[in-house]
């Protein structure tokens, strides 16, 4: 059975535009996953009567409501007030949620501040929502026919206490759905019209419903079905589309290429050193995000100047002299200046122009080469990305991995 | 004269979570600053009955909506259709529309697609909306009390159109009103709750709105004033905050931790290196961020493991092995080896256990060592850092940058 819903995000910060709503499509998204559609959603300042209305209107027409934002201890944290007004209920001090703020504080050997204890006051005949990773306790409560789930706009804690909490409501009030099961198949080195293009004339297995995704540089193919053959069906369109799009495919699911590239270094026993240096550390901090990283990676060095060049990684003088330090010769020398000094089986080396100055007509902004040493084979080659600098370090980073990514498989 | 206005995004590919709703964020972003406050937004799917709903209720409570999407000339776009039946009109085709798509297509030497004479039937007594970027004319209606603007989907289109003929039309109606303005003065070492406590018993000047939003680690405090006076009011408000939350405060406007330690390095003709363990070099790719970094930042190490340790910075083996990699005396060590081998004038060091693995009873995850060296004073300090890994990775970058800044600040 499928039910009513509507999402309500709160904030000044939301809708005047500074900040992103990231909740909201948080929530339609693991809803999604689990059969649920939302029928609207909607954002509204700190003002008490654009959340006060918004409450009483969307309880009048849906089935579920689930609001984030506005419990915290300050002063423009007022959810639950106003939540006690438009439903006509008392605000109390709700026992349970003290005792759990409390409990926060006290695992955490710290001090509670009084303001704290404002998060315990909640309208009467709410149901606590227990927060295992902030202060604020969320909570339930009915009104006519709607069950609405108030959650703290922190996301991390917002989205577990949804799929511990108010999931399960859902889904008991529901009778349960049929899941909608998807398959995430992350690309590299194709743009978005380029991957779609190359599904026309494609067939999928009836049943399987196709979207796509950006997330530069990377883009997202999402296969989608639901019922109980959805997973046979989805094993057949995940097969086909691995065939269309190798060697493009990178990750599945909630993978990210450095974590694979991390993962594949790992299981090859190999390990790898890095001379970053237009992309600056980059590359080096997403490779050590995931933990075990020491098992691969034990040494980067960021040679911004050509000065830390020669110094570290033993690029003779000649060369950052000419051709210069954003050249093919350079980042070879770089690539086999790190991997000897630091002894590791692999050495990676990106060097260019991430601009907005430095360009020339021969090197534009967007120059970069990066070049792979294993000791016995080398590879390097030069490119032109576009847009502005944080963009080009990024698209930069990405290819460097994805050359390890490249690299290691070829070796399977 | 301010005036209620709402904002309705529809998509299916929105609603459901799949692409960010960038449109709504950037209308209230560019109301905001001529002086509009949005008083809701919403999102809908490409479900006949939910836009209807939403049009035929915001028609009705608000003097301006501003409506995105829809517009294209596929099956899914249904706006104009369902705008007239919301609104008891009928669909004419229009032909100021149709002579505009013509004119875009001819202009670009291409054909025009019979799919594309679609989006030129539009509500009966609609005024057209020029694009000069896309095919799809936006159009405006009048209904009740509420003045509606359709734009199309495509950000660029979307913005070129709401600048250009929105928002003239919008303050015509209004009058003109009085742009809000706004300083943010950002803050770190405070809780959220430390800085409003902070504020108790502090009287801003009058006119003078005062709001908090977190950007973890920071806490940014926002002071908002309009009208003809509000330039001398927020230098008074901005005085009085900076008093308060001195030295916390770091940065103001649109300016950044990192950002400001790179000018104010750049600024003292100082320069830094970097020997960064559990950060993986995330200080280094903040330093690099914004262009010039040249100035101050010549190499950073990654030294993730101990002989790298030893290798780049010669730090002492003893050390290494007693008290360890993470302790004051290998943060010290690191700091000075650093600064020593770039030949810099700051060496910055940070070494730490930032988890999950790794953590033991004496130095628990988060335990992280900070050095800094200038030659002739050094500093060295050890926190324990809180959450998981890229928390703790986050937390610990931010506090290194910190302590330069004060740093500097002190040289002033």
């Amino acid at each position: 059975m499928s039910l009513n819903i509507a999402v309500l995000a709160t904030g000044d910060e939301l809708i005047n535009g500074e900040m992103a709503d990231t909740n909201t499509s948080r929530i339609a998204g693991i809803l999604g996953a689990h059969g649920y559609t939302v029928g609207e959603s909607r954002v509204v300042g700190d003002v008490e009567e654009e959340i006060e209305s918004a409450l009483c209107d969307l309880a009048g027409k849906r089935e579920v409501v689930i609001v984030t934002g506005g419990l915290g201890p300050t002063e423009d944290d007022l959810t639950a007030r106003i939540a006690a007004k438009a439903f006509g209920r008392r605000l109390v001090l709700n026992d349970e949620a003290l005792a759990q703020i409390r409990a926060f504080f006290a695992k955490r050997n710290m001090e509670m501040n009084p303001r704290n204890e404002k998060q315990a006051l909640l309208p009467l005949k709410s149901t606590i929502l227990g927060n295992r990773l902030g202060t604020a306790p969320g909570f339930t409560l009915h009104q006519q026919n709607c069950d609405l789930f108030f959650l703290p706009g922190v996301p991390k804690e917002m989205v577990d206490m949804l799929e511990q909490q108010v999931l399960p409501r859902i889904q008991q009030r529901s009778g349960g759905t049929a899941p909608l099961q998807e398959r995430i198949l992350k690309v590299f080195g194709l743009s978005e019209p380029r991957v779609e293009e190359l599904f026309d004339g494609q067939t999928l297995p009836t049943g399987v419903a196709l979207a796509f995704g950006v997330d530069f540089p990377f883009v997202h193919v999402k296969l989608r079905a639901s019922g109980e053959s959805a997973e046979p069906l989805l094993d057949r369109a995940e097969v086909q589309t691995r065939q269309l799009l190798e060697p493009y495919v990178f990750a599945n699911g909630q993978e990210t290429l450095a974590g694979n590239v991390g993962r594949m270094l790992t299981d090859a026993g190999l390990t790898i050193a890095l001379a970053e240096s237009c992309t600056g550390g980059i590359v080096a901090g997403m490779l050590t995000e995931l933990p075990g990283a020491s098992a691969f990676f034990e040494r980067g060095a960021v040679t911004y100047s050509n000065t830390a060049k020669h110094d570290w990684l033993q690029v003779p003088p000649e060369i950052l002299q000419n051709p210069g330090a954003v050249s093919e010769a350079c980042a070879l020398a770089m690539a086999r200046g790190i991997r000897s000094t630091a002894g590791s089986d692999l050495g990676l080396a990106i060097t260019g122009i991430a601009g907005p100055d430095g360009g020339s007509p021969e090197k534009p902004v967007g120059t970069v080469f990066l070049a792979l040493s294993d000791g016995q084979n080398e590879q390097v080659k030069g490119y032109r990305f576009s847009g502005e600098r944080d963009r080009i370090r990024r698209m930069a980073s990405c290819m460097a991995l994805e050359w390890v990514r490249r690299y290691l498989n070829s070796r399977l």
